[in-house]
């Protein structure tokens, strides 16, 4: 019967008719999507207590609306991605419970028990857990699906699989183009104009960095990246860290995701300078998040690393001196795909609450300038720095 | 009926079949391959002198046997590349005129009344309008098929139908893998053994960069490259180049193709150390050669940048600074394949005729030690040349 899009009421026929529940089920449905490609929604048992999330891609992204149309196979890219990632990094992604090509959607367990990450950074929330999480899960997904590990055969069939065009192209656009010019789909902050003519949009040699990372987006087919890794794509608790929406997914450069994610935890802590927090809560804060960013690397990396050694397959691999190559690269490309996380959420289509949230026009471009400045900076010197502590120090010495 | 292997009989019958012949026509058939992985059949009208070249997959290597399964799917994507080839570079590749997936064969137009560029350098032929055809070629097939010119979703299409496993892991092994240890495919001049042994094969700081750009040719998706490039795949004549046995082709560095090509060049160069010429000879020939390197470099980058100029579609490849830093990577990666592919034809699997032509093994194994140090030296410096003529006044410093 193809394609249909589900309503609250289809969706709980859906997910009774695929044996979730009892047919006599007195259901609830609410779709909770706050993202801008889907819909989702959670399902409850009023009884039982249990519940389940559908995710089905619309036809078009919500955010720009029925102009704008994107292939809903993108959701079978998702759904295979997260069949990967459970097997790489069980109890760190939603368990896939059902999938429905034909109708672009999806069941997996429901953890709305857990907060959002970037809901609970922005009310100064701490995750003893996360470093020592999130690192596994970049270190299994990014080691054990690159060409280090995999046979050359079935990478290229992994490239070919999750070949995710319309997905990939958003990112071009948004995050490598768009913020360096005044591009129609921006969304501009009216106090940050000027700032962006008279200052940003002139800064060539940023651009060149900008354009260099965006063709190593384009080309560098090196691990199933999640593709879209920021706070907001992952579910924190005090015990538990899952990472979600991985419609993103495709063979792309391996520095993508930790890269995404530490810019967004830089976006975080630059908020606070437009925030009325007292000053040695805000220290506190910022100090756990740098030492966040610090832990979740060096784990990565050591973990990445221990993979490297017990897992290579390939005997190339093993020459003395290519692992640390590899690393050094990874680790520069991290930096650089950080800033360019932080430069497009201050101007580009997609922003984030960290920072929107400041009421204040002229308050928030002054924040917004501050992250600008401070991705400018990172991005032309990431050569330098030897590992991410100088990151953070650079980050730290220039507000805290 | 599916795939059936030909013999000269069949083949006749075939070409009759489709048309290309009248059935009373009296053919000449005969298997013309001397590649290692299919089966090339001429066939000829004795009366009228029409002819045309069958070229059919075998679904194993013939150089190994039957006992390396090969599939020949490949032929889909060699018909596939000559027809992106002949809309891009016209004239610079053979006709297409008829493909037949199932069969795993194509027929295209004869070309054997020119020679393989190969068996003409080897006795010293000169070929003056060779670096301007390769020229464009090179700069129209991988400008024209890369990010640069083409939609992202177009090249991800390109990318996907251009998958070629099989063909690219016997890349990934021959060429950057089993010349770097006493691997059991490896065909060794038993005089030269005793080097491999004791210097070769413990230069750990040459394997590290074979081992870099083997991952590049692994991960990097920039361009339709022709893969196989050397002066065995392309026949030449006075007024005529023609680039054949494209099955190898994938969206790939796009480095690899002219490096591939100067390298196996260079290894022409350096093998008249080995052979009863007159001086005066060698050192014309010899300068012949570094001066066609040169040329067809130059152009190449010269014809490069004025497609760039011309018809760059995406906006982030016009910030100033990029092009420069796009051309550089090319050069740099073009003398790193170039070394990979000395180094691989000296005592790998393939090797070739400039060098094995030389019979006493004494006197092979000098020029092999030769080139596989030239190699070595361009491979570690190749980051400090400005340019062509610096590498190509580096081969005459050493060798004229």
């Amino acid at each position: 019967m193809g394609y249909y899009k589900l309503d609250e009421g289809k969706a709980m026929a859906y997910v009774k008719e695929q044996g979730f529940f009892p047919q006599e089920a007195k259901l609830q449905a609410k779709e909770i999507g706050d993202g801008n490609l889907n819909l989702v929604f959670k399902i409850q048992d009023a009884e039982s207590g249990k519940s389940v999330i559908i995710k089905q891609a619309l036809p078009y992204a919500k955010i720009v609306g029925e102009s704008w149309p994107l292939s809903v196979g993108r959701t079978k890219i998702e759904a295979d991605a997260l069949e990967v990632q459970n097997r790489l990094a069980a109890g760190l992604v939603p368990k896939l419970l059902h999938r429905d090509d034909e109708l672009a959607l999806f069941i997996m367990e429901d953890l709305s028990y857990l907060e959002v990450m970037r809901q609970g950074t922005i009310k100064m929330k701490k995750y003893p857990l996360f470093a020592e999480h999130i690192s596994t899960f970049l270190a299994n997904l990014l080691f054990y699906t690159s060409d280090l590990y995999m046979d050359s055969k079935d990478k290229k069939e992994l490239v070919k699989r999750f070949t995710n065009p319309d997905l990939c192209q958003l990112t071009e656009e948004l995050i490598f183009t768009e913020p360096y010019y005044d591009a129609e789909r921006n969304v501009i902050n009216p106090a940050l104009k000027p700032y962006l003519e008279k200052v940003f949009w002139k800064k060539s040699n940023l651009f060149l960095e900008a354009c260099i990372l965006k063709y190593k987006f384009l080309t560098e087919a090196q691990s199933l990246i999640h593709g879209d890794l920021h706070t907001g794509s992952i579910f924190v608790g005090e015990n538990e860290t899952k990472v979600f929406d991985t419609e993103f997914a495709f063979v792309g450069p391996s520095a993508f995701d930790p890269g995404l994610l530490i810019g967004n935890i830089f976006i975080n802590y630059v908020s606070w300078s437009g925030k009325d927090e007292k000053p040695e809560k805000i220290k506190d804060y910022r100090q756990y998040l740098l030492t966040t960013v610090n832990e979740l690397y060096t784990l990565f990396e050591k973990k990445f690393i221990d993979n490297w050694d017990k897992d290579a397959r390939d005997i190339r691999a093993r020459v003395p001196g290519y692992k640390e190559h590899y690393m050094r690269n990874m680790f520069v490309d991290t930096i650089g795909y950080a800033c360019m996380a932080m430069i497009r959420r201050m101007h580009g289509l997609a922003h984030n609450i960290d920072v929107d949230g400041i009421e204040d026009l002229e308050r928030r471009r002054d924040v917004q300038i501050l992250v600008l400045e401070l991705a400018e900076e990172l991005l032309l010197s990431r050569n330098k720095f030897a590992n991410i502590n100088e990151v953070t120090g650079l980050v730290k010495d220039r507000l805290f």
